[in-house]
């Protein structure tokens, strides 16, 4: 089985590419009003690609963005398989920094260059690939339901919204993602962990308008100085964090937990060169392995107030704007914790200064899996056959909040495996996705869906 | 006289508007290198202006931005007056704020709204309308000196860099400036002090490029975390700057001066009505016209890192960027305080992220006159024929830092009159400057002028 795939992976490889490179071209930035409709032909192409593939296909509205929904009907006595992916894709800026425009997928010396191309597009559409494969050759028997959505990267508003409706739609056994990574080059992994997130955007205003720096200097309460002092104050100097409550009900790791996380971490060296810059944030106390895994964390995404631009302007900027974002770990009630940082910063905003808080959202919350389940042992042997390395645990850092809710929903148990490495640079300009990976993929999802 | 002047004014006033206007439609931002044209066009437009109004004119060249230069011959038993002023204006942005295009100027209210309708067009423009009301009624008699400058919101660099082979050129016994404010509607003032200016632009750099927060978040270092941190501690809890050796040489105000300053202060009810803020910021223990007419300052005029949009983009940014002035006083040395600043930053600059200072300069210090000097007590004498009202003395927070080099060249000693008030927004959107303060400063100049 593994070598006629191998086989056909060789012979489709262009035409898999050339497809890729289609959905690639999609602009389907989810957070961007301006891309509402690139969303839509997005997940039309994806329907029609489904159906062509054999999977009768729809759109179901949500409100917001159309979820991708198809369904093959396989034997009643197999599990019944739902994988769950997103069509929808990060904002592109800085935009300067692509050495290619982000739209226009570039392959150079085996990895294809585009927004989008690991993070999920690319990850999909190995999926789609495999069951295109599996049921060409007649060996897809099992019921299988594709949920492909449009949000994932702006809060699965739409998704969330519909779920309690789709009850029926969505049941299942176990529930595919491939939007997770390997634990290293050649070593697949099954992530057995999820951060939750919670966001919001902060405004802090002083002044009517920009006052001149010289004639109010020393005098006029300053936005940015002010939401600089805020921000900072959310981290106490030994890298916690300082919202009071921030570490209410969190679950600590098991040692056999801490043990297989630990077994597969990077050195602070490989981190340093990987990212340019050691791994240095957060709790001291924690290997950042375990910070990652089983610690909540708080970040500044971005921070804007005054004068940008080459030169002096002299000003006392009337606002300040910061968007922040807490990870939270499995035990963390995310809706609280979202109300804890509300709270702290309206209690340390300084007198004069008016806070405004805005988009706020506890996405949410921590996912921990079970290593040693009969999925997760499944799931392990499989990887190591296409990959002749055994598979790593993975309590992986990032978000798919939705995960929780579908899972629950749809009652299948969540199977994580994906094949995304950090130089992919997801989120980042130049994000990409090696033919390497890709073929990984391909040789796992059809593989995987065939062992049940 | 001043019954002639007013006669004159009220008869031309259309004509000087019209004129006034085509001096603001030039967007004559000095910071910005594509504006370069519009400062040359500006500059030479004021040069044919001085000759059609009887002062034989010429461009100086400097290296970067021309000087506009006239000179009339007066008699030799009178002083020589030397006129400085500026012709390039502040950036425009937020330009989304202006309810009115910045280089379109439009009359409402009374008020001519443009960028530069004050700062310093409109305060230089009335003392051009004086020497020439002055020269047709053949009331010229003292030798009149005007340079006018491109850079002053940039640094002065040309012209400071010129000084010392004009020194012939510019030798004098009175330097006016009319580049500085009212002490409130009505009350004119004779400035008498003003503060000196450093700045620099500090990038804060971290990972190679952009980080998912989620897989990386308590791991990797944030920069847009850590400048905020680094420019928070600029400041102490009592409003005090930080930076060691800060207030070294400082010269403390003199009981008079105190009381001079604090008789014409606004309070702090009327401050938070005029910018919607209230006088908090600074040193707790000094009144604010003390704080800003005699302690030096330290603002963030713009701090820059990270997402800006709507929704969210959940990423460590690669670097973040902050831009600081400090406003420094008599007594204190510039380049000293500068180097203290980056000094400050450089020890507080957390492992594992790299600090570059940029654009750094330490413009000119703080400058402190009397009081009582004969010329301040003539000009003081003019300004209460003019307004009805008793002039005040003001230590005004601005910086114009080449007034004491200019000084110093030219041997002449300052004489600060100006007509800004702090609805005239400068340096801000819709910055804007009354037919009323034109007509005052138009009234002064002429009658300052015609006293020597």
């Amino acid at each position: 089985m593994l070598q006629e795939l191998n086989r056909i992976f060789d012979r489709e490889s262009d035409r898999f590419i050339e497809q890729w490179k289609e959905l690639l071209r999609f602009a389907s930035i989810s957070a961007q009003p301006e891309h509402e409709d690139d969303c839509r032909r997005c997940a039309q192409w994806l329907a029609a690609h489904l159906e062509s593939i054999g999977l009768p296909s729809r759109l179901l509205e949500t409100g917001s963005k159309p979820v991708v929904y198809a369904e093959y009907k396989g034997r009643s006595d197999k599990p019944t398989l739902l994988f769950y992916g997103h069509y929808d894709v990060q904002p592109v800026d800085p935009i300067e920094r692509w050495f290619h425009p982000p739209f226009d997928p570039a392959l150079k010396e085996g990895r294809l260059y585009a927004r989008g191309a690991q993070d999920n597009k690319g990850q999909l559409f190995y999926t789609l690939k495999a069951l295109e494969t599996l049921r060409t050759k007649g060996k897809l028997d099992t019921t299988f339901k594709v949920v492909l959505e449009g949000e994932e990267e702006n809060g699965s508003r739409g998704l969330n919204a519909s779920l309690s409706q789709w009850k029926e739609l969505l049941k299942a056994d176990v529930l595919m993602v491939a939007d997770t990574g390997m634990a290293g080059a050649g070593v697949p992994a099954v992530v057995v962990g999820l951060r939750g997130i919670v966001s919001l955007t902060v405004v802090l205003s002083g002044p009517r308008y920009d006052l001149h720096s010289g004639v109010h200097g020393g005098v006029a309460p300053n936005p940015a100085q002010a939401l600089a002092r805020l921000v900072a104050d959310l981290h106490c100097p030994d890298g916690s964090i300082a919202v009071k409550g921030f570490y209410d009900g969190l679950e600590e790791p098991t040692a056999r937990e801490q043990e297989l996380a630990k077994s597969v971490a990077m050195t602070a060296e490989q981190y340093t060169q990987l990212i340019g810059a050691p791994p240095i944030a957060g709790e001291k106390q924690f290997d950042p392995c375990i910070r990652s895994g089983f610690r909540p964390s708080l970040d500044i995404n971005g921070i804007h107030s005054g004068y940008q631009g080459r030169g002096a302007k002299t000003i006392i900027p009337a606002q300040a704007i910061a968007k922040i974002t807490a990870r939270v770990v499995a035990g963390q009630d995310p809706d609280r914790l979202l109300q804890a940082i509300i709270d702290h910063l309206r209690r340390q905003t300084p007198a004069g200064l008016t806070l405004n808080i805005e988009e706020s959202e506890a996405a949410g919350p921590g996912l921990k899996l079970d290593p040693d389940s009969p999925l997760a042992t499944k799931a392990q042997k499989v990887l190591k056959q296409i990959s002749g390395q055994p598979a790593a645990f993975l309590w992986e850092g990032a978000s798919i909040p939705i995960v929780s809710s579908l899972a629950k929903i749809s009652g299948a148990q969540p199977l994580l495996v994906g094949f995304g490495l950090a130089e992919d640079k997801i989120h980042a300009p130049d994000e990409s996705f090696s033919l390497d990976q890709f073929k990984l993929g391909f040789l796992y999802a059809a593989s995987m869906i065939a062992s049940f």
